[in-house]
């Protein structure tokens, strides 16, 4: 059977099924963390999850499409097909009720929680493939909008960091805003979250990464960071770099500015108070990615 | 007579009267145009707004605070006072009539639409400070969101940009949204908005400024052009610069990056596809302004 566009029939049309209020319960943080997975929604972070999932397995656990959606989406449900991933067709308010939107894409990926134990992660970000830059850690101390953590990582994941970490008190990446903001970078890097930011750094030292704190009002000039390591090999900024970012609205507290190796400013040029969040840290981070690039004949060719 | 809490009694209480008609008429770009006016709404863009009034004159015409509002930010409003603007004490719903919003921050200021003539703003751009960079200046081209632009804005600020184009089918600058976003750089930067792009870039030929274009596809990228910077006092990015950014979603048609003396993408050295234009503006604007700066003997220490 199909409906009058050719599509298939959906095989799950009630809104109100214990399937449907499971993943419902997904857009809850207690609701994640009891169940131990989070949805991605909508084309893209779809098609990074099931990229993820094919590279390194166990990512997807369960993929939902509306009829129309799964034609329009075919290539990518395809490739999930061919990684063992079955998708369950389901009608427009299942969508709808699974994740509390009126206008859902189409496209509902369960996944397993991404987050990994510190330790774990910050050794793989230490293990940063040679043709690209030294090793570069986010850390978002108490950063609370999703929006902006998810645009953070995904600024990480571009200027090639190798991992990200969340503290305590931090918004969960598993957020639906998070993962949307991240634009797929949820799924490329190592992430974790919920340690206090005194353990996070403890652990950054101890392998030899150097703690930088962001903050408008640091003693330290990006410039002048930027212009050492354009002539010194020893250069803080080519050595393997934790940036520090904090709250959008407070910033980092005195004691939190007091764990890092020094308290950096991005330099304000014109009439600007300020960067918001988002901005200083890639303007952080690329500052990073390019001083610590290896020479330009071994240097990834990207986009 | 007096508040319960000791604030003064507001003037204006009718929601309906018709000077709160015409405040709220200024929230459609129909209704700016045809008064000329726009509105500034909130504690930072009234005090910018302010700051500029005193400065330079003549930017701000009426000014409206809630009376719990005007106690709170009596400093600033003591400086509007001082610089000759009447502060008209208005209800709070009085407010929410003005701005089309549930929960209005208590101060308002209806200004002078800000955008000048693109010759005037572009001649403005090369008259920059000695101390600053090379001039800089950002075109928006066909950007529609209005947090969008007035994020890139803000960016082209805090980079010492010295002016903003937005070409025609762009964002008006004066939309509520774009000013909020700007936080306060609105009334920093000059900025022209409607001309054509191809308009827009022989104005900037004819007073020497090289045309780039960023773009994810880009031929030449950022970090090249950085590189060169480093070495060669005639690199393209130590040169008078504009940069063109396009339209979030589809960016620059092969038409506008055929405008460009060069069409650059910033390096994506991770697994992201891409960055968003508020970052990928930041991350090339600042690049300018480091590429352009004098020698550190001359620079100007920022905060």
């Amino acid at each position: 059977m199909s409906t009058p566009t050719g599509a298939p029939l959906p095989a799950l049309t009630n809104p109100r099924a214990e399937r449907v209020r499971k993943v419902a319960q997904l857009s809850r943080r207690v609701g994640r963390e009891r169940a131990g997975r989070f949805v991605a929604e909508g084309p893209q972070a779809v098609r990074e999850a099931i990229a993820a999932h094919v590279s390194s397995g166990d990512v997807v656990l369960d993929l939902f499409a509306t009829p129309d959606a799964a034609q329009r989406w075919s290539t990518e449900l395809a490739a999930a097909h061919a990684a063992g991933l079955a998708v369950v067709l389901v009608a427009d308010d299942v969508l709808a009720a699974m994740t509390g939107t009126v206008t859902p894409q189409g496209l509902l990926a369960v996944c397993r929680l991404l987050d990994r134990p510190l330790d774990e992660v910050l050794d793989r970000a230490l293990a940063v493939p040679a043709e690209r830059t030294t090793p570069l850690v986010a850390v978002l101390s108490h950063v609370r909008d999703p929006g902006n953590a998810g645009t953070v990582l995904r600024a990480a994941d571009a200027a090639g960091a190798g991992a990200v970490v969340l503290t305590e008190a931090s918004v969960d990446v598993h957020n639906p805003k998070c993962v949307r903001a991240t634009a797929g970078s949820a799924f490329h890097l190592p992430v974790a979250q919920g340690p206090a930011l005194v353990d996070v750094v403890s652990a950054l030292r101890a392998r030899g990464f150097v703690v930088l704190a962001a903050d408008g009002a640091g003693e330290a000039d990006l410039d002048e960071l930027q212009d050492a390591a354009e002539s010194d090999e020893g250069a803080l900024l080519r050595r393997p770099t934790a940036w520090i970012f904090g709250n959008e609205a407070w910033g980092l507290s005195e004691e939190q500015r007091g764990l890092a190796d020094a308290v950096v400013r991005v330099p304000l040029r014109g009439g600007a108070e300020s960067l918001n969040l988002a901005m200083a840290a890639t303007v952080c981070l690329y500052a990073s990615s390019r001083a610590g690039r290896r020479l330009p004949s071994t240097r990834r060719e990207s986009r």
